[in-house]
């Protein structure tokens, strides 16, 4: 994990001690479903879930440290700690388990907290991202396809576009959710040998959690990759946010900047600096999470039953991505809470390509009084290039053109560099959007 | 594309002709839909379907290296085919679209089609685990984690995990299938500035497709990496059954074997050799297919409204990816079919580990008797590696044993030693994989 | 192979045709090299040669079909060639030999072929760029980071970096190519059981290529993957070239544009658009050879003394990325040789960020003249954002501010803001990156 | 940083306190070389290297979370401790750099000791590989292809090849090392606008680096990710070392083990389990440092003259990478010293194949005896499939044929199924390995 970018929940679910608190409230769980059977007293059970309570990853490491096994480590501590006090208890303990019943099932607990903690980021971003969207639905600026001025379009439908992004990816985590919510406790190959099913169903249900169909040693790891992918395509979406804003806030475009607060130095050298560092940061590390996917995918492939290869491969990458991911969103809404929009510079860029952006424009009003598709197409082109190279507006060069005065009215014309005629459907799309 | 990869069928859905063909096929949905308002009459449509028909890649190609642009070339071949027939609807071609309308939107329809592909190649390949898998219910085989002797199991479980994996991934086919399925028809920069939502309601309708509720220039990229994702899941649950194959296949193991046919050389070199070349292909093949997925990430995070960087990423990859993995479900298919398995070589490789597999079993019964769990491991533990040193069987050392023999009667102990016992709870883990 | 993004040459040398050719001249090296001994006369290598010259590839595939197996089908269509002219030949064909011993010299010559086209196509694109550096040794321009103006540069300098990055890569690409000009003979597992080391080396010798000191069945992929990473980086290079003349080709910058052909299409919908569509596509490519690298390092990783699962990878993405990254450098020098750079809009940008770029070398004039660095650190930066909001220059916020009119004379202040001063170390940067 | 898998010496190195101590060593070697020119006397400069030696990290972090920037929060903790003691230093402190001088100064420090240390790691785990390598030069066993029996070879000879590799790979860090050793002191974008090339290369003999030719605002990226690459590369080649091991290790084959240590438990379910867990986690280590390769190659491409999304990429990835592999030799030496080596398992399973390993020297013989190439492939395939079948000998199969009794007497044909004679050319390939 890395503190540099990580927030406090997140960071807590996936220290050792809450992670070995939820590998024992497994087996806690187990315990219960064959108290029974077994018959371990109510008694025991409250010590054990007693001891629990304690932090108890130092002796578990210690004994983990003489047996170069963690969960043989963990086991031992907390025997070490009831073996007096619930004697009936500790003879059953982990009976007929298998160390990935509770690795596994304690993993999709915190991966299922997780993308609760992620989903619940991606509600409130989505939230500034509509109310933008909303105040900005009437900012006109110029859309870009290539970098280039292609058509106008509004801040707000840029927006919208965002929202309807998140909402994907919220529709997504809720999956990867689900796809997730599976443990076992079917025991070292998976054949429940040793005690049944039942005992599986009860646990799980009391933990949250469904029954892996068929295990093996372990969950299949294509459920790990799956959920896995839902963070990578989450990282990408903000990194593709965070870049149309590196992209706004260039000292050339100037029409939006991330927040920058008083007392913040942009630079050690250059005093004049305000940079878009946060948005930075957000595509590095969207690009780390979207790397560690490749290794994800390799973990699907373990050998029969299983190796562990997938263990170190997931200790690092699993909790980075989802802690880095809990990160992003924090720092996403920052950047949105105090973002800077600067609708006057927006205009002003428009303006400043000289109307090109309405070349389609008038192209079709030429196909429809009759002029064909490829003539009007190279009368525009022809006028365009002439307006950058000579710094007149398209409209004033295609007014200078005989071919088509002939077919459109000098009044028809100029209607053609209006803006606000490329305005009539957006409602309907930020409503699509649902931001309206 | 690889020839050598590839299968017929979608071979041909991803040719130049098939996407030209599709290409036109949106245009003239889309000059049908205008249709009425512009007045293109219903006879110039039917020369332009009937124009469609013809190969036209040549000329499109011809045409697009004179201007640069695949759209245009293609736009222009067909226009030359049909303006003088077809005058009226000439001047509407394309009117107001964008390049990227046709593109994506054809895009969409040669992706839901390979989806459709792809899962009927699952249908088969897992139709064929399932007989498998009823077939081996109860052929006990050595479970193996770390490539190491667990616990029995059998080969049906085994394939019935194989099932489940397949399901899931038909699933994640279908959810990948819907998700792609969405065109648009929203001109330069997604602002409908030229034409209604309606119509892209009435095109999308008649293609089987849903309008993006909000696009830029293009259909956002998430779509594809989440679709692609799909692809890169069921490649590796192909290379997961293939690596099992291979594993099974050694020398040592001799357990399984992929079909081999009479005319068929194993090695230019050794002509004893039967290797399991299909699966390691399978296995190259899935490596493929998921090292392309980081390109596709990538192309999520374009430039405001769209650059054109993810055009040559997709030109590749994401026809590779299909067209490989729709190989893979047929060389799955081959290798299933034509299968080896070697019961009695599953059962002497099993008995060949002295018994140690079923250490556990002897751990739990002597908890039953009251043992302590550490006690008992250790003494099994001991007992285990006295075994494989002195080449005794496990049982015969514990006998030995005089802990053991006070807590275990001889009968009893024996009893641990028998597969039988651990097959109580298959029938329900096959019923769960969905194979009984 | 990617026809779209392929030069012919590269194209042929990956061809069937040549690939076959070149394995053969490998079997006929070794036929040669074992004449003496097994007695096999020179004409009928004369034989075995001529038939060679004749296109044998769909005869291979055929043989191919039946046997499974790729060599063994072209063994056996030239030996049907030449089985009754050169008789003792035939039965010495192939002797010893296992598949990989053609298999991997053949890809080493390949390989090392594909190097010295692609060290060629470096060399001209370095050429242009340091033509380009000369050129433009003394164009000022904003220097950026961030995307924000940070202090002057010239483009020469930014292009002499260009140039040292290209010479970087050259050396990567010969040392490259000295890593993977390494063949082997030495039969199925490595051993040289069934003839000399002796013979390789003269094979080798023959063949320009040095023998694998220790080879399996193949030459060992750490080589392939080492090759393969000069490759990405030249390609990341490229990349980094193309993306910032895109930023230089925004509308907002103007600084610089790719070429644009006249008759060539920008947009199927917007007549006015001229885009870098050039570069645009370096970086999808750039990104596509990226991504194949994670299956290339995978492929060294084979089982044992060889596997076949790098077989199909490295038919796909070696064949891919030389050829992708040899287009890549064709359409490099394509976009050097057209660049326009517009070096009054470069000055008029640099301008008009009202001269914050000398933030810096106002700050340190203070510190000479004795304050603190972090007082004038303070006063600069709280000039610059006044600057930013009012629209006045620095110069003239620092000229209003007391402090600094204590320590800077007005003179000395004002000679802060020209960019001829920070350019008495340029001539040693260029020095330094070659261009000079 | 990943403390489970870290040796304490490279932990030590990465740690916040050294890191910041070396980018303080750059500082300290700045101010001795503008000493003379601005007056700073050598007293002051001992202030500030003493002041070095206390741990500055907190102060650092807390001016930090106020300035936002961590080179300034460092610089502010280190002058608030010097200021009063060292005035004229305080003023000149950072004069004129930014702070890429110091951050890409100081990892180029961190990443030269790195690969020391790295280099150090290979060379013990090679004097292991040859020590084994010499010890098995003539341990017999079977050669694998695909998984299955080839011919034979020794353990020494396969050793041989990992030793090979390994000196690959030495030999690719000191290139990497080379490649890393520049640092910069070029000022904001790399123009030396504020003090001349001599001050940096004083600064960098110094330091033991050599002058980046053209900086930017930073190092140029190629550097790290070629760094990187070796890496990798030494990942991947124990990687496969570790495959090499389990596929031995498997209970078939159980040719070699991993060590056990005593009091070690193999599995918390099954106490008869040891397993080669070292060399999993080795193969899991390794796809983790591969998968980060992605990251770090996109880090090339930053915008202009530097953005900062390289720079979380490379907090976490580079850190990881060199401690993780670094930990990985370690654990490799622990495997290497303490391996079981089986030899008269490795025979048995090699005689087990029934003599299948010899039938290429069969065929080459028949070849010699005047029989076609064809012919004797066929006649020695179909008896090694006959032997498969009936579990008779390849020899015995082979003898009862009458075609090959015509050209092989028996004895003759026996002397085929000898080890020894796959052995002449041995010595010499232990001799290109390096390991005689």
């Amino acid at each position: 994990m890395i503190d540099r970018y990580s927030r406090p929940e997140m960071a807590n679910l996936w220290s050792d001690e809450s992670r070995f608190r939820i590998m024992l409230d497994v087996e806690a769980a187990f315990l219960e479903a064959i108290a029974k059977e077994k018959r371990i007293p109510a008694s025991e059970i409250k010590v054990f879930r007693k001891a629990m309570e304690r932090c108890l990853v130092d002796k578990a490491r210690a004994f983990e440290s003489r047996m170069g096994h963690e969960v043989f480590g963990l086991l031992a501590a907390v025997l070490d700690e009831v073996s007096f006090a619930a004697p009936n208890l500790a003879r059953y303990l982990h009976y007929g388990l298998t160390s990935s019943d509770l690795l596994d099932t304690a993993l999709a607990l915190q991966l299922t907290r997780s993308a609760d903690l992620i989903i619940e980021g991606w509600h409130v971003a989505a939230a500034r991202i509509k109310g933008l969207a909303k105040r900005h639905a009437g900012t006109w600026m110029a859309g870009r396809t290539h970098g280039i001025h292609a058509e106008p379009v509004t801040f707000g439908v840029k927006l919208a576009g965002w929202h309807a992004e998140a909402q994907r990816n919220l529709e997504r985590l809720r999956r990867a959710r689900r796809e997730i919510a599976y443990g076992k406790l079917s025991g070292a190959v998976g054949t429940f040998a040793h005690y049944s099913p039942e005992i599986e169903a009860k646990v799980m249900a009391r933990l949250g959690l469904k029954p892996e169909p068929v295990s093996t040693q372990v969950v299949p790891r294509d459920r790990h990759a799956d959920y896995f992918h839902a963070l990578v395509l989450s990282a990408a979406a903000i990194e593709r946010f965070a870049t149309e804003i590196r992209h706004l806030q260039r000292t050339e475009v100037g029409e939006a900047a991330e927040p920058f607060s008083s007392g913040q130095k942009g630079s050690s050298a250059m005093p004049h600096k305000r940079n878009p560092v946060l948005c930075e940061n957000l595509c590095g590390l969207s690009r780390l999470i979207r790397s560690y996917e490749g290794a994800v995918v390799e973990n699907i492939v373990l050998w029969h039953e299983r190796d562990i290869s997938h263990s170190s491969v997931e200790r690092v990458v699993l909790t980075d991505a989802v802690v880095l991911l809990d990160f992003m969103l924090g720092r996403l809404k920052i950047v949105l809470d105090g973002l800077d929009v600067f609708p006057e510079r927006m205009e002003a860029n428009f303006k400043a390509s000289l109307g090109q952006v309405y070349s389609q424009g008038v192209m079709l009003r030429l196909i429809d009084a009759g002029m064909g598709r490829w003539q009007a197409y190279d009368l525009v082109q022809a006028a365009a290039a002439a307006s950058r190279s000579s710094g007149r507006t398209l409209c004033a060069e295609l007014l200078a053109n005989r071919e088509i005065a002939k077919r459109l009215p000098r009044r028809e014309l100029e209607r053609c560099f209006e803006a606000s005629s490329y305005g009539k459907n957006l409602p309907a799309i930020l409503k699509r959007g649902g931001v309206l």
